[in-house]
């Protein structure tokens, strides 16, 4: 059994085998690819007043951008090995010791580092 | 039921909410706080020769950088209501029209874009 | 006579030859280091509220920040022999035909591409 | 006598007047553009190989890139009263310090930050 992100990883793998591709999806440009589809989304706010909703055109683009974001770290963590579900509820185990709700309430400044 | 995706996305809630974070998750700061993650992310690749492979402590972070843009990127995605997986199958379905393997056969250049 | 930003590129161009660096700062890696560089600019700004005014310490941050970008920038155009300022006056030249002061008035909307 | 840079902030200054724009030229805001525009940057580098040199098309798009990123610093520092030039050098003399030249010759590896 597999799972979403398994399966959206191995369509991805098998588009790229079909191209013959694989020579420029190394680490390094997979993430140069994800970089430049993350400055594509970035560039959607950038003039968003606070609050300011999206309208439905840029809502639909945004779709489209979080797609290409999803499909290259997808693609990229494939290539290296790496389970991205694991290694974010990893993150989340430390943020959650790091940022303690009583003394991080309402705040948004940094906690230092967890010791070693 | 839940997939991965919507389990890791429930606790990313149910950790800002205990911090009364909701306020500083705006979509537009969400998605400069997974700008600056993906940058952290290219900042570990900068200098790699082609091929050459990451040292242990290297590889360690990675897999830290890319649990913080998945973590980001699942929440940016749960507050605007984007089904990630849905919108890369979607990109990719896309991708597989524009990118006619005989035409594109190991070749890095940019397809013209489908017409609407 | 030599322009402030040539001095900088200059200096740049020292400071890695003194260390025999050429062969890392090619055109790509260059790039990858501006990238970089720039993700921990936008971190500084991630949490702001709209208005919020920087503390001195993010100040004192965000500017070592620009002094990086500007670095790897001014790194990046020496080793690609590009003018930054010409390129600069040229795409502003083209705003300025593509938004028309009276059309765009305090509108943020995008305007189609310049006619070649 | 005003140097380049100035000529340039001010010359993006009076665009932006014209227009009624500067409540959209927030540092925050400012920011995102910047990193949009180092997106695109990115992706024009993406699968090049390494050494491999940019075509006549490519070279063109990445001066018009450097271009619109070169507007945006110019711009952003003039917001925040930063002088990039000053900034840039104060970051090169900590680099002259931090990396001794016979240490770290021909390696690519990074140094610990200096004692404050």
């Amino acid at each position: 059994m597999s799972t979403e992100i398994e399966e959206l990883a191995a369509r991805f793998r098998t588009f790229v085998e079909a191209r013959d591709w694989e020579r420029f999806h190394t680490p390094k440009n997979l993430v140069m690819a994800l970089a430049g589809e993350v400055g594509e989304l970035v560039a959607e706010f950038q003039w968003l007043a606070p609050g300011e909703p999206l309208d439905e055109e840029t809502t639909a683009r945004v779709r489209a951008e979080l797609g290409d974001v999803t499909g290259y770290l997808v693609r990229l963590a494939d290539v290296l090995g790496v389970d991205l579900i694991a290694a974010a509820h990893a993150k989340l185990s430390e943020s959650e010791k790091r940022y303690d709700p009583a003394t991080y309430r309402g705040s948004a400044r940094k906690a230092p580092p967890l010791p070693p």
